[in-house]
């Protein structure tokens, strides 16, 4: 059994949901020394969050977008903790819906996802800037 | 410390919230050689989710299909992705908010739940077919 | 590689969100001695939940109630699972949106965080009294 930890700085994302499996994986080389094991893939934010869902359409992303600001509406008639601006409370709310970290199966040296499965970083904020990511992964 | 993982496929189960706690735990009857651990539970899948909640009550199973049916309507004048039908983009959007995986404590040989948690398969598709599960146990 | 479990009981809460990542410290100082690791941090009931989110300013916590009570909204007319009262159903499903666990990445004998991340308890009862909690510390 073994562990290792690493930091990594995603680059700057527009408002929305991206899939950034590969630039994760790029920067995770060790994991081909792992036969079985898990990787917990966590944001060190609170105002974007990670998720796992469909990798191939983008139309599939914009429709997330949407449907997350009806479901979480930027009125700050009834919101109080408005200072940063309309999309800072409903980018806290968002990021615990849909959490801050995703832990992911490996088998024989890489992700054990679906055909269909990729990771998302959903970033809620208008300028969230470069998102910090910490990549633990214990396996044998 | 000891590590395994196992690939299962559920039976296939109509849209609507259903609980699998004992399906899960009848094909991993390595739990048993485990005394303080973690399982991690993950569904290889985009349209379908997994959730603790509670194990007794039915009514609380269709509740959440209900509330999840307003909370994410099926309006696909709002919606980009729909190719699939009317239950395509909201079962995405759906499975993430509910989650891809659960992880559970495990305490001498059991999953080390409260009284009334069981896992659910969320099934968002009206025909999602058998859905496949992979299992990592780690653990002394 | 070493693994610990501790159950944890904490202090009965009012309804709303909670920060109470000093109090789970404050009962595993055995994390002072993990040097790189993850830490799983469960809550045995179906009513509550765990969440990551904003540290600092209280009003976060209070956009997070007044945000989740119009999102799951107390109308019994539109629930079946009523028997507990208005604020029992809708807390079986705040609970599953939040979620049951957080996972945290440890380094150097502390929770790897962001700046701003602490743990919240979300009590989605009128009267959730003492909430038990499992926590799991897998590392080096």
């Amino acid at each position: 059994m073994k562990i290792f930890q690493k930091q990594i700085s995603l680059t700057p994302k527009p408002r929305g949901f991206h899939l950034i499996t590969r630039e994760v994986l790029d920067q995770i080389p060790e994991l081909s020394d792992v036969s079985t094991g898990i990787a917990h893939v966590h944001i060190k934010h609170t105002s974007a969050g990670l998720t796992l869902n469909e990798n191939a359409d983008p139309s599939v992303r914009r429709d997330f977008e949407s449907h997350f600001n009806r479901m979480v509406p930027e009125d700050t008639s009834l919101l109080e903790h408005t200072l940063e601006g309309p999309d800072d409370m409903t980018s806290h709310i968002k990021s615990s819906i849909l959490g801050h970290s995703v832990t992911i199966p490996i088998f024989s040296g890489q992700f054990n996802l679906g055909t269909w499965q990729g990771i998302y970083l959903c970033e809620h904020r208008n300028r969230g800037g470069s998102r910090k990511i910490v990549v633990t992964v214990i396996g044998s």
